[in-house]
Protein backbone atom coordinates (compact mmCIF):
# COMPACT_ATOMS: atom_id res chain seq x y z
CA UNK A 1 0.00 0.00 0.00
CA UNK A 2 1.61 3.52 -1.00
CA UNK A 3 1.51 6.55 1.66
CA UNK A 4 -1.37 7.79 -0.43
CA UNK A 5 -3.26 4.90 -0.35
CA UNK A 6 -2.69 4.49 3.64
CA UNK A 7 -3.51 8.12 4.36
CA UNK A 8 -6.80 7.66 2.14
CA UNK A 9 -8.17 4.62 3.98
CA UNK A 10 -7.30 6.42 7.40
CA UNK A 11 -8.97 9.17 7.23
CA UNK A 12 -11.88 7.13 5.21
CA UNK A 13 -12.29 5.19 8.50
CA UNK A 14 -11.57 8.27 10.54
CA UNK A 15 -14.38 10.49 9.13
CA UNK A 16 -16.44 6.85 9.18
CA UNK A 17 -16.09 6.57 12.88
CA UNK A 18 -16.65 10.45 13.39
CA UNK A 19 -19.96 10.67 11.35
CA UNK A 20 -21.17 7.58 13.50
CA UNK A 21 -20.66 9.52 16.35
CA UNK A 22 -21.96 12.85 15.22
CA UNK A 23 -24.54 11.88 13.57
CA UNK A 24 -26.65 11.07 16.70
CA UNK A 25 -29.73 12.13 18.28
CA UNK A 26 -27.43 13.30 21.44
CA UNK A 27 -24.87 15.02 19.54
CA UNK A 28 -27.40 16.73 17.00
CA UNK A 29 -28.53 19.06 19.67
CA UNK A 30 -31.61 21.68 19.31
CA UNK A 31 -34.16 22.45 21.47
CA UNK A 32 -35.77 19.19 20.80
CA UNK A 33 -35.03 15.89 20.05
CA UNK A 34 -34.24 14.59 16.51
CA UNK A 35 -36.76 12.37 15.21
CA UNK A 36 -35.44 8.56 14.39
CA UNK A 37 -36.56 8.20 10.89
CA UNK A 38 -34.93 11.66 10.30
CA UNK A 39 -31.36 10.48 12.14
CA UNK A 40 -31.57 7.59 10.61
CA UNK A 41 -32.28 8.81 6.68
CA UNK A 42 -29.08 11.13 7.52
CA UNK A 43 -26.82 8.44 8.43
CA UNK A 44 -27.92 6.19 5.29
CA UNK A 45 -27.07 9.57 3.45
CA UNK A 46 -23.79 9.68 4.66
CA UNK A 47 -22.33 6.49 6.15
CA UNK A 48 -22.30 4.67 2.64
CA UNK A 49 -18.66 4.59 2.71
CA UNK A 50 -17.78 7.08 0.12
CA UNK A 51 -14.07 8.02 -0.17
CA UNK A 52 -13.64 11.29 2.34
CA UNK A 53 -11.51 12.69 -1.06
CA UNK A 54 -12.73 16.49 1.10
CA UNK A 55 -12.04 15.65 4.50
CA UNK A 56 -8.62 14.33 3.09
CA UNK A 57 -8.08 17.87 1.26
CA UNK A 58 -8.80 19.48 4.33
CA UNK A 59 -6.49 17.32 6.54
CA UNK A 60 -3.71 17.65 3.79
CA UNK A 61 -3.63 21.55 3.24
CA UNK A 62 -3.89 21.90 7.35
CA UNK A 63 -0.89 19.79 7.65
CA UNK A 64 1.57 21.69 5.30
CA UNK A 65 1.14 23.82 8.32
CA UNK A 66 1.97 21.04 10.85
CA UNK A 67 -1.56 20.31 11.91
CA UNK A 68 -2.02 16.59 13.04
CA UNK A 69 -5.38 14.86 11.83
CA UNK A 70 -7.74 15.29 14.99
CA UNK A 71 -7.48 18.83 14.54
CA UNK A 72 -8.84 19.10 11.33
CA UNK A 73 -11.15 16.38 11.25
CA UNK A 74 -14.83 17.96 12.40
CA UNK A 75 -14.14 21.04 9.71
CA UNK A 76 -13.44 17.70 6.98
CA UNK A 77 -16.45 16.39 8.59
CA UNK A 78 -18.80 19.64 7.88
CA UNK A 79 -17.48 19.10 4.54
CA UNK A 80 -18.30 15.77 3.77
CA UNK A 81 -21.88 16.42 5.37
CA UNK A 82 -22.73 19.05 2.68
CA UNK A 83 -21.13 16.57 0.05
CA UNK A 84 -23.55 13.90 1.37
CA UNK A 85 -26.68 16.12 1.75
CA UNK A 86 -26.13 17.41 -2.25
CA UNK A 87 -25.83 13.54 -2.96
CA UNK A 88 -29.45 13.05 -1.48
CA UNK A 89 -30.98 16.11 -3.19
CA UNK A 90 -29.40 15.43 -6.58
CA UNK A 91 -30.22 11.74 -6.61
CA UNK A 92 -33.95 13.03 -5.95
CA UNK A 93 -36.68 12.07 -8.86
CA UNK A 94 -37.17 15.78 -9.51
CA UNK A 95 -33.22 16.03 -10.06
CA UNK A 96 -31.12 13.14 -11.68
CA UNK A 97 -33.23 10.36 -9.84
CA UNK A 98 -30.71 7.95 -9.03
CA UNK A 99 -32.44 4.71 -7.61
CA UNK A 100 -28.70 3.73 -6.72
CA UNK A 101 -25.46 5.56 -4.89
CA UNK A 102 -22.78 3.06 -4.00
CA UNK A 103 -24.57 0.22 -4.87
CA UNK A 104 -27.40 1.03 -1.96
CA UNK A 105 -31.00 2.46 -2.71
CA UNK A 106 -30.70 6.09 -2.22
CA UNK A 107 -32.16 7.94 0.63
CA UNK A 108 -35.45 8.45 -0.93
CA UNK A 109 -35.73 5.10 -2.60
CA UNK A 110 -34.66 3.48 1.20
CA UNK A 111 -37.06 6.24 2.93
CA UNK A 112 -39.36 8.78 0.82
CA UNK A 113 -38.96 11.69 -0.87
CA UNK A 114 -39.56 13.97 1.74
CA UNK A 115 -37.48 12.56 4.14
CA UNK A 116 -35.12 12.66 1.70
CA UNK A 117 -35.87 16.23 1.32
CA UNK A 118 -35.42 16.95 5.09
CA UNK A 119 -32.43 14.87 6.08
CA UNK A 120 -30.18 17.07 3.21
CA UNK A 121 -31.64 20.00 4.80
CA UNK A 122 -30.56 18.61 8.31
CA UNK A 123 -27.04 17.69 7.02
CA UNK A 124 -26.57 20.94 5.60
CA UNK A 125 -27.74 22.65 8.70
CA UNK A 126 -25.42 20.21 10.61
CA UNK A 127 -22.69 21.32 8.37
CA UNK A 128 -22.82 24.79 10.22
CA UNK A 129 -23.26 23.44 13.76
CA UNK A 130 -20.11 21.63 13.57
CA UNK A 131 -17.96 24.50 11.78
CA UNK A 132 -19.29 26.47 14.82
CA UNK A 133 -18.69 24.13 17.98
CA UNK A 134 -15.59 24.46 19.54
CA UNK A 135 -14.47 21.24 18.89
CA UNK A 136 -13.56 22.33 15.29
CA UNK A 137 -11.03 25.09 16.53
CA UNK A 138 -10.11 26.81 19.57
CA UNK A 139 -10.63 30.60 18.06
CA UNK A 140 -14.01 31.85 16.81
CA UNK A 141 -12.42 34.24 14.29
CA UNK A 142 -11.26 31.31 12.61
CA UNK A 143 -14.31 28.91 13.16
CA UNK A 144 -16.30 31.76 11.42
CA UNK A 145 -13.99 32.57 8.54
CA UNK A 146 -14.32 27.98 8.00
CA UNK A 147 -18.57 28.72 8.07
CA UNK A 148 -17.94 31.92 5.20
CA UNK A 149 -15.74 29.87 3.16
CA UNK A 150 -17.84 26.65 3.40
CA UNK A 151 -20.92 28.59 2.69
CA UNK A 152 -19.76 30.88 -0.41
CA UNK A 153 -18.12 27.23 -1.92
CA UNK A 154 -21.60 25.65 -1.35
CA UNK A 155 -23.99 28.21 -1.99
CA UNK A 156 -25.49 30.37 -5.33
CA UNK A 157 -22.27 31.28 -6.14
CA UNK A 158 -21.10 27.64 -5.26
CA UNK A 159 -21.97 23.91 -5.72
CA UNK A 160 -25.74 24.50 -5.71
CA UNK A 161 -25.43 27.20 -8.70
CA UNK A 162 -23.26 25.06 -10.44
CA UNK A 163 -25.63 21.99 -9.72
CA UNK A 164 -28.31 24.86 -11.33
CA UNK A 165 -26.48 25.39 -14.32
CA UNK A 166 -26.19 21.85 -14.84
CA UNK A 167 -30.03 21.54 -15.36
CA UNK A 168 -30.29 24.33 -17.66
CA UNK A 169 -27.47 22.49 -19.71
CA UNK A 170 -29.63 19.76 -20.44
CA UNK A 171 -31.86 21.41 -22.22
CA UNK A 172 -29.85 24.09 -24.44
CA UNK A 173 -26.62 23.56 -26.14
CA UNK A 174 -23.32 25.00 -23.75
CA UNK A 175 -19.92 26.27 -24.88
CA UNK A 176 -16.75 24.73 -23.46
CA UNK A 177 -16.37 27.67 -21.55
CA UNK A 178 -19.63 27.37 -20.31
CA UNK A 179 -19.05 23.52 -19.26
CA UNK A 180 -15.88 24.78 -17.41
CA UNK A 181 -17.71 27.53 -15.39
CA UNK A 182 -20.28 25.01 -14.71
CA UNK A 183 -18.23 22.20 -13.36
CA UNK A 184 -16.29 24.39 -11.32
CA UNK A 185 -19.11 25.55 -9.47
CA UNK A 186 -20.78 22.14 -9.33
CA UNK A 187 -17.87 20.00 -7.98
CA UNK A 188 -14.81 22.40 -8.32
CA UNK A 189 -15.88 24.96 -5.26
CA UNK A 190 -16.39 22.28 -2.56
CA UNK A 191 -12.83 21.06 -3.35
CA UNK A 192 -11.73 24.41 -3.57
CA UNK A 193 -13.54 25.48 -0.15
CA UNK A 194 -11.86 21.78 1.34
CA UNK A 195 -8.14 23.12 0.35
CA UNK A 196 -8.90 26.37 1.28
CA UNK A 197 -10.46 25.71 5.08
CA UNK A 198 -7.18 23.00 6.01
CA UNK A 199 -5.17 26.48 4.79
CA UNK A 200 -7.40 28.63 7.26
CA UNK A 201 -7.36 26.35 9.93
CA UNK A 202 -3.68 25.99 9.50
CA UNK A 203 -3.19 29.73 9.77
CA UNK A 204 -1.92 29.93 6.32
CA UNK A 205 -0.85 33.76 5.21
CA UNK A 206 -2.54 35.42 2.33
CA UNK A 207 0.40 34.05 -0.37
CA UNK A 208 0.24 30.35 1.29
CA UNK A 209 -3.28 30.92 0.66
CA UNK A 210 -3.65 31.70 -2.17
CA UNK A 211 -1.63 29.02 -3.26
CA UNK A 212 -3.35 26.47 -2.30
CA UNK A 213 -6.26 27.90 -3.88
CA UNK A 214 -5.06 28.02 -7.02
CA UNK A 215 -4.04 23.97 -6.19
CA UNK A 216 -7.47 23.58 -5.15
CA UNK A 217 -9.13 24.73 -8.39
CA UNK A 218 -6.58 22.59 -10.51
CA UNK A 219 -7.11 19.57 -8.22
CA UNK A 220 -11.35 20.43 -8.51
CA UNK A 221 -11.21 20.59 -12.75
CA UNK A 222 -8.95 17.16 -12.53
CA UNK A 223 -11.28 15.41 -10.44
CA UNK A 224 -14.09 16.48 -12.47
CA UNK A 225 -12.47 16.08 -15.85
CA UNK A 226 -11.42 12.45 -14.22
CA UNK A 227 -15.33 11.62 -13.34
CA UNK A 228 -16.61 12.00 -16.62
CA UNK A 229 -13.33 9.87 -18.84
CA UNK A 230 -14.47 7.14 -15.65
CA UNK A 231 -18.30 7.38 -17.14
CA UNK A 232 -17.59 6.67 -20.30
CA UNK A 233 -15.10 4.59 -19.72
CA UNK A 234 -15.46 1.96 -16.59
CA UNK A 235 -18.69 -0.06 -15.54
CA UNK A 236 -20.90 0.27 -13.72
CA UNK A 237 -19.82 -2.45 -11.20
CA UNK A 238 -16.41 -0.44 -10.47
CA UNK A 239 -18.39 2.65 -9.99
CA UNK A 240 -21.19 1.11 -7.62
CA UNK A 241 -23.32 3.38 -9.64
CA UNK A 242 -25.19 3.82 -13.03
CA UNK A 243 -22.35 4.56 -15.37
CA UNK A 244 -23.01 6.07 -19.06
CA UNK A 245 -25.34 8.67 -17.67
CA UNK A 246 -24.22 11.48 -18.35
CA UNK A 247 -24.26 10.85 -22.28
CA UNK A 248 -27.88 9.47 -22.29
CA UNK A 249 -28.64 12.51 -20.21
CA UNK A 250 -27.49 14.79 -22.52
CA UNK A 251 -25.23 16.02 -19.86
CA UNK A 252 -22.46 18.31 -20.92
CA UNK A 253 -19.39 17.17 -20.34
CA UNK A 254 -15.83 17.87 -21.51
CA UNK A 255 -15.19 14.36 -22.62
CA UNK A 256 -18.23 14.34 -24.92
CA UNK A 257 -16.63 17.73 -26.90
CA UNK A 258 -13.09 16.39 -26.71
CA UNK A 259 -12.91 12.55 -27.03
CA UNK A 260 -11.10 10.23 -24.27
CA UNK A 261 -7.88 10.64 -24.77
CA UNK A 262 -7.76 14.46 -25.84
CA UNK A 263 -9.58 14.31 -22.32
CA UNK A 264 -6.84 12.05 -20.55
CA UNK A 265 -4.10 14.41 -22.44
CA UNK A 266 -6.20 17.50 -21.01
CA UNK A 267 -6.20 15.52 -17.75
CA UNK A 268 -2.04 15.27 -17.32
CA UNK A 269 -1.82 19.32 -18.07
CA UNK A 270 -4.53 20.34 -14.77
CA UNK A 271 -2.73 17.70 -12.85
CA UNK A 272 0.70 19.54 -14.03
CA UNK A 273 -0.86 23.06 -12.86
CA UNK A 274 -2.49 21.65 -9.53
CA UNK A 275 1.38 20.14 -8.44
CA UNK A 276 3.25 23.74 -9.86
CA UNK A 277 0.80 25.65 -7.42
CA UNK A 278 2.96 23.99 -4.92
CA UNK A 279 5.96 24.99 -6.01
CA UNK A 280 6.71 27.35 -2.85
CA UNK A 281 6.05 24.61 -0.24
CA UNK A 282 8.28 21.46 0.45
CA UNK A 283 7.64 18.19 1.29
CA UNK A 284 5.44 19.25 4.33
CA UNK A 285 3.07 19.35 1.21
CA UNK A 286 3.71 15.98 -0.76
CA UNK A 287 0.23 14.89 0.01
CA UNK A 288 -1.29 17.32 -1.37
CA UNK A 289 0.67 16.36 -4.32
CA UNK A 290 -0.41 12.37 -4.23
CA UNK A 291 -3.61 13.35 -4.36
CA UNK A 292 -3.24 15.37 -7.90
CA UNK A 293 -1.52 12.52 -9.09
CA UNK A 294 -4.36 9.96 -7.55
CA UNK A 295 -6.66 12.05 -9.63
CA UNK A 296 -4.67 11.41 -12.38
CA UNK A 297 -4.93 7.94 -12.08
CA UNK A 298 -8.30 7.27 -10.80
CA UNK A 299 -9.99 4.22 -11.65
CA UNK A 300 -13.46 4.09 -9.32
CA UNK B 1 -51.49 52.86 13.90
CA UNK B 2 -50.67 51.62 17.07
CA UNK B 3 -46.68 51.56 18.12
CA UNK B 4 -46.77 47.82 17.08
CA UNK B 5 -48.30 47.95 14.20
CA UNK B 6 -45.76 50.89 12.78
CA UNK B 7 -42.77 48.54 14.39
CA UNK B 8 -43.82 45.49 12.36
CA UNK B 9 -44.35 47.39 9.02
CA UNK B 10 -40.95 49.52 9.52
CA UNK B 11 -39.68 45.97 10.08
CA UNK B 12 -41.39 44.46 7.03
CA UNK B 13 -40.16 47.70 4.84
CA UNK B 14 -36.54 47.02 6.45
CA UNK B 15 -36.14 43.53 5.80
CA UNK B 16 -37.79 43.71 2.35
CA UNK B 17 -35.19 46.25 1.05
CA UNK B 18 -32.21 44.04 2.65
CA UNK B 19 -33.33 40.78 0.67
CA UNK B 20 -33.49 42.82 -2.53
CA UNK B 21 -30.12 43.90 -1.59
CA UNK B 22 -28.34 40.75 -0.34
CA UNK B 23 -30.02 38.29 -2.53
CA UNK B 24 -28.24 40.01 -5.77
CA UNK B 25 -25.83 37.73 -7.81
CA UNK B 26 -23.03 40.31 -6.91
CA UNK B 27 -24.12 40.24 -2.85
CA UNK B 28 -24.63 36.41 -2.83
CA UNK B 29 -20.93 35.82 -3.47
CA UNK B 30 -18.67 32.24 -3.96
CA UNK B 31 -16.35 31.43 -6.60
CA UNK B 32 -18.46 31.40 -9.34
CA UNK B 33 -21.51 33.33 -10.62
CA UNK B 34 -25.05 32.68 -9.09
CA UNK B 35 -27.25 31.60 -12.29
CA UNK B 36 -29.86 33.76 -12.84
CA UNK B 37 -32.62 31.50 -12.68
CA UNK B 38 -31.59 30.67 -9.06
CA UNK B 39 -31.14 34.11 -7.65
CA UNK B 40 -34.77 34.91 -9.42
CA UNK B 41 -36.24 31.52 -7.74
CA UNK B 42 -34.59 32.83 -4.58
CA UNK B 43 -35.93 36.04 -5.10
CA UNK B 44 -39.73 34.35 -5.78
CA UNK B 45 -39.47 32.72 -2.50
CA UNK B 46 -38.41 35.88 -0.21
CA UNK B 47 -39.91 38.77 -1.33
CA UNK B 48 -43.37 38.00 -1.40
CA UNK B 49 -44.31 40.57 1.62
CA UNK B 50 -43.98 38.07 4.19
CA UNK B 51 -44.73 39.71 7.91
CA UNK B 52 -41.39 39.16 8.96
CA UNK B 53 -42.20 38.32 12.74
CA UNK B 54 -38.56 36.64 13.20
CA UNK B 55 -36.53 39.21 12.11
CA UNK B 56 -39.12 41.53 14.25
CA UNK B 57 -37.92 39.32 17.67
CA UNK B 58 -34.46 39.14 16.68
CA UNK B 59 -34.76 43.04 17.05
CA UNK B 60 -36.85 43.26 19.68
CA UNK B 61 -34.75 41.13 21.59
CA UNK B 62 -31.68 43.36 20.89
CA UNK B 63 -33.36 46.39 21.73
CA UNK B 64 -34.09 45.05 25.27
CA UNK B 65 -30.20 45.62 25.51
CA UNK B 66 -30.27 49.26 23.86
CA UNK B 67 -29.13 47.71 20.38
CA UNK B 68 -30.67 49.54 17.56
CA UNK B 69 -32.62 48.09 14.51
CA UNK B 70 -29.48 47.90 11.85
CA UNK B 71 -27.42 46.56 14.22
CA UNK B 72 -29.57 43.39 14.57
CA UNK B 73 -30.60 43.70 10.63
CA UNK B 74 -28.29 41.02 9.08
CA UNK B 75 -29.23 38.34 11.75
CA UNK B 76 -33.09 38.98 11.53
CA UNK B 77 -32.25 38.38 7.34
CA UNK B 78 -30.44 34.98 8.32
CA UNK B 79 -33.43 34.35 10.02
CA UNK B 80 -36.00 35.16 7.61
CA UNK B 81 -34.01 33.50 4.71
CA UNK B 82 -34.12 29.69 6.98
CA UNK B 83 -38.00 30.09 7.24
CA UNK B 84 -38.24 31.52 3.48
CA UNK B 85 -36.26 28.35 2.53
CA UNK B 86 -38.77 26.02 4.72
CA UNK B 87 -41.40 27.53 3.35
CA UNK B 88 -40.12 26.88 -0.24
CA UNK B 89 -39.18 22.83 0.62
CA UNK B 90 -42.57 22.39 2.62
CA UNK B 91 -44.44 23.64 -0.44
CA UNK B 92 -42.97 21.01 -2.89
CA UNK B 93 -45.23 18.08 -4.34
CA UNK B 94 -43.26 15.53 -2.25
CA UNK B 95 -44.24 17.69 1.09
CA UNK B 96 -46.98 19.80 1.26
CA UNK B 97 -47.81 19.99 -2.35
CA UNK B 98 -49.34 23.73 -1.80
CA UNK B 99 -49.77 25.49 -5.19
CA UNK B 100 -50.38 28.91 -3.81
CA UNK B 101 -47.88 30.71 -1.00
CA UNK B 102 -49.45 34.72 0.24
CA UNK B 103 -51.54 34.85 -2.86
CA UNK B 104 -48.72 34.07 -4.97
CA UNK B 105 -47.55 30.66 -7.06
CA UNK B 106 -45.21 28.66 -5.31
CA UNK B 107 -41.40 28.69 -6.20
CA UNK B 108 -41.92 25.12 -7.80
CA UNK B 109 -44.98 26.16 -9.63
CA UNK B 110 -43.61 29.35 -10.71
CA UNK B 111 -40.18 27.32 -11.89
CA UNK B 112 -40.38 24.18 -11.01
CA UNK B 113 -39.49 21.36 -8.36
CA UNK B 114 -35.60 20.82 -9.00
CA UNK B 115 -35.08 24.69 -9.11
CA UNK B 116 -37.20 24.73 -5.96
CA UNK B 117 -35.11 22.14 -4.60
CA UNK B 118 -31.71 24.11 -5.21
CA UNK B 119 -33.06 27.63 -4.01
CA UNK B 120 -34.15 26.08 -1.04
CA UNK B 121 -30.79 25.17 -0.16
CA UNK B 122 -28.97 28.18 -1.49
CA UNK B 123 -31.23 29.93 0.70
CA UNK B 124 -30.37 27.92 3.74
CA UNK B 125 -26.62 28.33 3.39
CA UNK B 126 -26.97 32.04 2.56
CA UNK B 127 -28.18 32.14 5.88
CA UNK B 128 -25.15 31.03 7.55
CA UNK B 129 -22.80 33.10 5.25
CA UNK B 130 -24.54 35.90 6.84
CA UNK B 131 -23.82 35.24 9.74
CA UNK B 132 -20.50 34.68 9.10
CA UNK B 133 -20.31 38.19 7.57
CA UNK B 134 -18.94 41.34 9.59
CA UNK B 135 -21.81 43.35 8.82
CA UNK B 136 -23.49 40.92 11.10
CA UNK B 137 -21.42 41.91 14.55
CA UNK B 138 -18.17 42.91 14.77
CA UNK B 139 -17.33 40.37 16.91
CA UNK B 140 -16.37 37.02 15.51
CA UNK B 141 -16.84 34.79 18.87
CA UNK B 142 -20.59 36.76 18.91
CA UNK B 143 -20.89 35.66 15.11
CA UNK B 144 -19.84 32.28 15.85
CA UNK B 145 -22.80 31.72 18.50
CA UNK B 146 -25.28 33.34 16.17
CA UNK B 147 -24.48 30.53 13.64
CA UNK B 148 -24.41 28.13 16.39
CA UNK B 149 -28.09 29.31 17.48
CA UNK B 150 -29.70 29.45 14.44
CA UNK B 151 -27.81 25.63 13.42
CA UNK B 152 -29.43 24.21 16.69
CA UNK B 153 -33.09 25.95 15.93
CA UNK B 154 -33.02 25.43 12.47
CA UNK B 155 -32.17 21.71 11.92
CA UNK B 156 -32.52 17.82 13.19
CA UNK B 157 -33.23 18.96 16.53
CA UNK B 158 -35.22 21.82 15.56
CA UNK B 159 -37.31 23.40 12.66
CA UNK B 160 -36.74 20.48 9.99
CA UNK B 161 -37.34 17.87 12.88
CA UNK B 162 -40.65 18.98 13.63
CA UNK B 163 -41.22 19.07 10.02
CA UNK B 164 -40.16 15.02 10.12
CA UNK B 165 -42.37 14.38 12.86
CA UNK B 166 -45.75 16.43 11.26
CA UNK B 167 -45.20 14.19 8.11
CA UNK B 168 -44.93 11.12 10.70
CA UNK B 169 -48.30 12.39 12.60
CA UNK B 170 -49.77 12.53 9.14
CA UNK B 171 -50.39 8.70 9.09
CA UNK B 172 -50.54 7.98 12.84
CA UNK B 173 -52.40 9.47 15.75
CA UNK B 174 -50.33 12.03 18.00
CA UNK B 175 -50.54 12.17 21.65
CA UNK B 176 -51.53 15.91 23.03
CA UNK B 177 -47.95 15.48 24.40
CA UNK B 178 -46.62 14.92 20.74
CA UNK B 179 -48.36 17.64 19.00
CA UNK B 180 -47.02 20.16 21.53
CA UNK B 181 -43.60 18.71 20.81
CA UNK B 182 -43.86 18.03 17.04
CA UNK B 183 -44.90 21.99 17.65
CA UNK B 184 -42.44 23.17 19.84
CA UNK B 185 -39.74 22.07 17.01
CA UNK B 186 -41.68 22.57 13.66
CA UNK B 187 -42.62 26.64 14.78
CA UNK B 188 -41.19 26.92 18.32
CA UNK B 189 -37.54 26.31 17.60
CA UNK B 190 -37.55 29.09 15.13
CA UNK B 191 -39.10 31.72 16.73
CA UNK B 192 -36.94 30.78 20.30
CA UNK B 193 -33.80 31.27 18.08
CA UNK B 194 -34.62 34.29 16.95
CA UNK B 195 -35.32 35.47 20.29
CA UNK B 196 -31.89 34.42 21.85
CA UNK B 197 -29.95 35.35 18.71
CA UNK B 198 -31.48 39.27 19.65
CA UNK B 199 -30.31 38.47 22.79
CA UNK B 200 -27.01 36.82 22.34
CA UNK B 201 -26.30 40.05 19.68
CA UNK B 202 -27.30 42.39 22.35
CA UNK B 203 -24.71 40.66 24.84
CA UNK B 204 -27.35 39.51 27.18
CA UNK B 205 -25.64 37.74 30.50
CA UNK B 206 -27.43 34.48 31.41
CA UNK B 207 -30.34 34.99 33.78
CA UNK B 208 -31.52 37.53 30.73
CA UNK B 209 -30.95 34.96 27.97
CA UNK B 210 -32.72 32.39 30.37
CA UNK B 211 -35.73 34.76 30.69
CA UNK B 212 -35.75 35.25 27.03
CA UNK B 213 -35.34 31.66 25.79
CA UNK B 214 -38.95 31.00 28.08
CA UNK B 215 -40.03 33.73 26.76
CA UNK B 216 -39.25 32.51 22.96
CA UNK B 217 -40.68 29.53 23.72
CA UNK B 218 -43.81 30.81 25.43
CA UNK B 219 -44.34 33.14 21.93
CA UNK B 220 -43.69 30.12 19.27
CA UNK B 221 -46.61 28.24 21.15
CA UNK B 222 -49.06 31.09 20.79
CA UNK B 223 -48.08 31.62 17.46
CA UNK B 224 -48.52 28.20 16.21
CA UNK B 225 -52.03 28.23 18.37
CA UNK B 226 -52.77 31.17 17.08
CA UNK B 227 -52.04 29.70 13.64
CA UNK B 228 -53.96 26.72 13.72
CA UNK B 229 -57.53 28.40 14.98
CA UNK B 230 -56.89 30.84 12.03
CA UNK B 231 -57.04 27.68 10.39
CA UNK B 232 -60.48 26.65 11.07
CA UNK B 233 -61.76 29.94 11.43
CA UNK B 234 -60.09 32.28 8.44
CA UNK B 235 -61.24 32.61 5.15
CA UNK B 236 -58.50 31.67 2.42
CA UNK B 237 -58.71 35.33 0.57
CA UNK B 238 -57.56 36.87 4.26
CA UNK B 239 -54.77 34.57 4.47
CA UNK B 240 -53.68 34.22 1.27
CA UNK B 241 -53.42 30.46 1.43
CA UNK B 242 -55.50 27.32 1.63
CA UNK B 243 -57.27 26.92 5.00
CA UNK B 244 -59.26 24.76 6.58
CA UNK B 245 -55.54 22.14 5.29
CA UNK B 246 -55.06 20.84 8.36
CA UNK B 247 -57.94 18.89 8.87
CA UNK B 248 -58.36 18.07 5.35
CA UNK B 249 -54.44 16.43 5.54
CA UNK B 250 -55.37 14.84 8.83
CA UNK B 251 -52.90 16.88 10.28
CA UNK B 252 -52.34 16.81 13.88
CA UNK B 253 -53.35 20.19 16.17
CA UNK B 254 -54.37 21.28 19.38
CA UNK B 255 -57.60 23.28 17.72
CA UNK B 256 -58.53 19.42 16.58
CA UNK B 257 -58.39 18.18 19.79
CA UNK B 258 -59.92 20.85 22.22
CA UNK B 259 -62.19 22.84 19.88
CA UNK B 260 -61.85 26.77 19.09
CA UNK B 261 -63.43 28.05 22.20
CA UNK B 262 -61.10 26.14 24.75
CA UNK B 263 -57.88 26.53 22.28
CA UNK B 264 -58.34 30.63 22.22
CA UNK B 265 -58.70 30.34 26.46
CA UNK B 266 -55.39 28.49 26.40
CA UNK B 267 -54.00 30.94 23.81
CA UNK B 268 -54.68 33.55 26.67
CA UNK B 269 -52.31 31.51 28.81
CA UNK B 270 -49.45 30.99 26.85
CA UNK B 271 -49.65 35.15 26.23
CA UNK B 272 -49.64 35.57 29.83
CA UNK B 273 -47.03 33.25 29.99
CA UNK B 274 -44.50 34.77 27.68
CA UNK B 275 -45.16 37.97 29.07
CA UNK B 276 -44.21 37.07 32.87
CA UNK B 277 -41.15 35.38 31.57
CA UNK B 278 -40.48 39.47 30.91
CA UNK B 279 -40.86 40.25 34.70
CA UNK B 280 -37.38 41.42 35.34
CA UNK B 281 -37.59 43.67 32.03
CA UNK B 282 -38.65 47.30 31.99
CA UNK B 283 -40.20 49.23 29.67
CA UNK B 284 -37.27 48.04 26.93
CA UNK B 285 -38.92 44.73 27.06
CA UNK B 286 -42.63 46.59 25.59
CA UNK B 287 -41.73 45.76 22.19
CA UNK B 288 -41.70 42.25 22.83
CA UNK B 289 -45.10 42.13 25.20
CA UNK B 290 -46.86 44.14 22.40
CA UNK B 291 -45.56 41.30 20.26
CA UNK B 292 -46.83 38.47 22.57
CA UNK B 293 -50.27 40.05 22.65
CA UNK B 294 -50.56 40.74 18.58
CA UNK B 295 -50.67 36.84 18.46
CA UNK B 296 -52.98 36.19 21.08
CA UNK B 297 -55.13 38.81 18.24
CA UNK B 298 -53.98 37.69 15.28
CA UNK B 299 -56.59 37.95 12.23
CA UNK B 300 -54.35 37.35 9.50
Amino acid sequence: MTDFQSELSGIAKAIEVALDEYLSAERLGGPGAPPDRLVAAMRHGSLNGGKRLRPLLVKQAAAVFGMEREQSLVAGLAVELIHCYSLIHDDLPAMDDDDFRRGQATVHKAYDDATAILAGDALLTHAFALLAGESCHADPAIRVRLVAELAAGAGAGGMVGGQMRDIEGESRGFSEGEIAQMQAMKTGALIRASVRMGAILGGADAAALTALTLYGEAAGRAFQLADDILDVTASAEAMGKATGKDAAAGKQTLVARLGVEAARKHLDGIIAEAIAALGAFGPEAEPLRATARYFGSRTT
